[in-house]
């Protein structure tokens, strides 16, 4: 029997189609069409539908930019309103997930997957054929609200604190806090915090609002779909662990030590976290703004920060010429997190809390194209005897 | 500012590469290269590395099966012998999974769902950087041969009924179903379930597959990997859910009925499930097997069965002339696993028994690529402001 690729396609597409080779990692292959956003890597710029991200980021609210990703638009008044009502509606731990969150929370697992074990035993989420837009935003809404209070509870739970009702009264970003430090966090803090989630609501095709949207694509629910996005949002290979840059400011010290610390370990092999991006040529706007976002709240962790990423940069400059690595979202996002009031164990559910709400949109946009993303294999093993 | 495509690429790749247009689906893109297995749709043949996939259910057991996927060949007694000990010594419920599974086990979520809360709260299991192939392959051993204990569990705790110590005597077919009946099964029942396990191990870059493929890319955890998977898996849109075309049979009820109920639900504008196939022009070599298998068990519903099956292929041939749509896997499989004592309820879990060990078998394959899987999208929005 001789092996040869075998093209696969949905019943309907009855024509025998050449198998398409494409760069490794499907590189620059357009795998979906999207109105949710873009990224302009050579320019440093990324895009929520029709606005600058970072202009958003400077000047609304989470729930805003939330809603434009769910909507198409920024909301008006009434309708700001009326969604910030539904959100506060649904923005805490369902009682009848107590006895699962309790259990969880003493598990050994990650934050993540404790997460994951969270929305799994959740009731109400389960695939329906058929099931019509409205009800997936609406099953959308309700997980992205709750999943920063189930956070705070695993949380708190863990480490012998009560859980902490949220308060209706306050912001996404600072309910948010609440629930995780037990205070009512100072404006400054909780509008830091609120701009690092808008900031990394979403971004592009990354690898796990990919991996929502194969699942997606399946029919799967809403829960599902961001279950499967927490796989491979816990690779490292996928970014966005914002203590491992934290981790490297504890290990340098002092600014005087950033250059030697470099080069030991470029040296070593190792890649300097915090610098570099997949997509960015130009400096990640993320870190622009989040280091005016860190130089606000202030402190010393803030001001050494500053004055390690600026020897960083000449000391990358020099041992990479030619080679763009500018600081990326990573480098501020452990410092503003940390002078906000959050622990760095809360850093990676803290991205997940706003990246939900992106994969949710692009759930739901994927559902709504009913077409199964499926594609081929090469198979290079021994022949068929 | 101007809105265009832009490729993504790993910070390595300096060079501006085009984006790249493929079929809808990424349907006929080679994602990536496997040595594991493939199908020949238009020949009604798939196979695991160098054998006939159908050839090794009928004369393999389902071991050395999970062996060869797992190692590239076929184990000799020796390997057979250490691989049967180390699977058995896996295989039962962790102690410290109980509270997690009791509480989940009166969740009301989904059975796929509860699995991937019991693999979210299990320790051990988590990510590192630079992890290397044989504590993946160690990983996923554990995993797989937890998986039917713990959907063993979880069924007969929802139903009130205790757990069944798993007997280290049996194999994995027929221990699975002491588990999950609390009776030690006739070689027979026991035999067709292996069957059908390992007609189901692997089917090329299904949805799901290519899911734990996406997790793995991103150096993400074997359980996160197939924690992602399942998400895909429960997409009706997957395939692959047994009670459906069960459901059916139960609908029809005579044979005579067959052909009226074929029309009414075409004329309803239905899919006939358990027939068609996204990859199968020439019968589905898996339903061929399981028909088999669901002769040998016998009964009534077996007879009934294949009178329906051949009255619905010859009204599918007059209502679609030229367009294939043999009985496919779902078609015998309700059959098979009821007719061996599983209850409806345990049908899709027991798919996942045997996918999870493909599942894993692709993970481990693909986090050894060291590739992120990674495509672009193509912005479709409002222009930017």
């Amino acid at each position: 029997m001789l092996i040869a690729s075998i093209d696969r396609r949905r019943i309907d597409t009855m024509s025998t189609t050449p198998t398409i080779d494409v760069p490794a990692g499907l590189n620059g292959v357009i795998a979906a069409e999207t109105a949710i956003g873009a990224v302009h890597g050579d320019e440093g710029f990324f895009h929520y539908g029709a606005y600058d991200a970072a202009e958003l980021a400077r000047t609304r609210t989470f729930e805003e930019v939330w809603f434009l990703v769910r909507s198409g638009h920024l909301p008006d008044a009434d309708e700001l309103a009326e969604f910030r009502s539904a959100v506060a509606t649904h923005r805490h731990v369902p009682p009848e997930l107590l006895d699962t969150i309790r259990v969880v929370a003493a598990a050994g697992a990650s934050s993540l997957s404790k997460l994951r074990a969270v929305l799994s035993a959740t009731a109400g989420f389960d695939p329906v054929i058929d099931i019509d837009v409205a009800t997936r935003r609406e099953q959308a809404l309700r997980l992205v609200a709750m999943v920063p209070s189930v956070l705070a509870a695993l949380h708190r739970l863990e480490h012998g604190q009560p859980i902490v009702e949220p308060d209706p009264g306050l912001g996404h970003a600072a309910a948010y806090l609440h629930e995780v430090t037990g205070a009512v966090p100072t404006p400054v803090a909780a509008r830091a915090v609120e701009q690092y989630l808008i900031l990394t609501l979403d971004h592009g095709f990354n690898a796990s609002t990919f991996t929502a949207r194969v699942a997606a694509s399946t029919g799967a629910s809403v829960a599902d779909s961001v279950c499967s996005a927490l796989g491979s949002l816990a690779g490292p290979l996928h970014g966005g662990a914002p203590s491992r840059a934290l981790d490297a400011l504890d290990a340098i010290g002092s600014p005087a030590n950033a250059a030697g610390w470099v080069r030991a370990e470029m040296e070593a092999g190792r890649k300097i976290m915090g610098f570099g991006h997949a997509v960015y040529r130009a400096p990640d706007p993320r870190s622009a703004l989040l280091r005016e976002v860190a130089e606000r709240l202030g402190g010393e962790l803030v001001e050494r920060a500053i004055a390690i990423e600026a020897e960083i940069l000449v000391t990358l400059a020099e041992l990479k010429p030619g080679r763009p690595l500018p600081s990326n979202v990573e480098f501020y996002a452990g410092v503003v997190m940390q002078s906000a009031g959050l622990p760095p164990a809360m850093f990676t559910p803290t991205f997940a809390v706003s990246r939900t709400a992106g994969w949710c949109a692009h759930i739901v946009e994927q559902a709504a194209a009913d077409k199964l993303i499926r594609p081929s294999s090469r198979y290079v093993g021994p022949p068929v005897q």
